[in-house]
């Protein structure tokens, strides 16, 4: 069992929401993003093409900010805040949608970009999974 | 000449946007709301009446959060990245329209729960503008 | 291999640094860390004994902030920032020594203290070796 | 009275610590310098000659990312964290005097530079009144 999910179960209230494996998944995935976005922005400053790889850099560094900031709201479980929690999944949604199209058109030349499109797509679809299950 | 209007104005590509008075009064609405928020959620804690601000406490974490991320996303004018963009500001005006909403219920009894609704109000108002202008 | 260690070893400098493994290791202690204290915070704030923890829920707070910043500079090769990269080491110790300590003082009557404390003590443990290994 | 001196004087641990002028200084210039250091790094990634300033960029970054931590900690009054507050103040004042110094070698070609340096050079004085004051 990983931390994250430790820590959802031993909550107070657990099992309150929804889907704890979603939120799990959901959680780790935008843990995990966030990490591969600040690696692969400082990635793609080394290449000596940096200046083909400005837009790159940009979005990675967009959506580390906005997955690091998802995993945090859904981390939280006091209370009610579903309308933020909600619009917060459709940003990391878009923002992880943006950097893996970005990153997978330089992901045969560059592997930092390959291994961070996936994580990318991986958080895509943990979101999108979630917001289907809210 | 505010910090963050002097870095928009001479940024290579200042101009390029649309509108750089309603960015500016973003991003500075943005920091100084996440700062408001993380000092709430705080002084709430120091309350002795805390177990009844514990709703206000999360809201006001989420929202430093979404705050900070958000004006991060505004301050950057490299590439495009208008969709991602536009989602946060919509999660943006969400989470300081649901702290304000809580923070406004205390506000007679805490005065930190005043200021930091009356910032959060503000910083709704410039995500509201500012996706107007987009 | 982790998203972090692929990150990592695809980095066009990699190698260039002294310890690959040691900076994996304390990479992913500060990741998992930082979520951890975020959800400690939140369970802390859940539970109905909440006005007896309001020092841990504030530990929690700087713990998983300086935890964040540490992973990011640590996930960043280009150029050198060396002394910053100590300083915030020391930082991240200091906040997950002071964090463990509290959160262990409510191991006994929390799980989610006391799964909290054993990430704080294994990032304070892998900022030691890093620090020892720069 | 700026929003972070009002949610300060509203905290019901108000007067509490030493000295609040200047704790009120160094929160508003961390969050100043946050922001302007978030700007440079795009600004500087738009620059045509982006491939020689990489390492200013990535100074950059890892500064935006200490002060906005920094700036958290010094905004929570609850319990009492003085070593952390104290080891983090030494990263910022550190994380500033480098990015400082690589932004003021380009401050006479890029505008940004030199607007962020000096954000940068108010911020590491800002942490080091602090720090006397603690």
């Amino acid at each position: 069992m990983t931390v994250a999910e430790q820590m959802l179960t031993t909550h107070p209230r657990a099992g309150a929401g929804a889907d704890t494996a979603a939120l799990v998944r959901c959680i780790e995935a935008c843990v995990e993003c966030a990490q591969a976005c600040t690696a692969c922005a400082d990635a793609c400053l080394s290449e000596e093409m940096v200046a083909d790889l400005t837009a790159c850099i940009r979005k990675n560094l967009d959506c580390a900010d906005v997955c690091a900031t998802t995993a945090a709201v859904l981390s939280r479980q006091t209370g009610s805040n579903t309308d933020v929690l909600r619009a917060q999944l459709e940003a990391c949604r878009a923002a992880c949608a943006s950097c893996a199209a970005e990153c997978e058109t330089h992901a045969q030349m560059h592997e930092h970009c390959r291994v961070c499109a996936e994580a990318c797509r991986r958080c895509e679809q943990a979101c999108a999974e979630l917001l289907g299950a809210l």
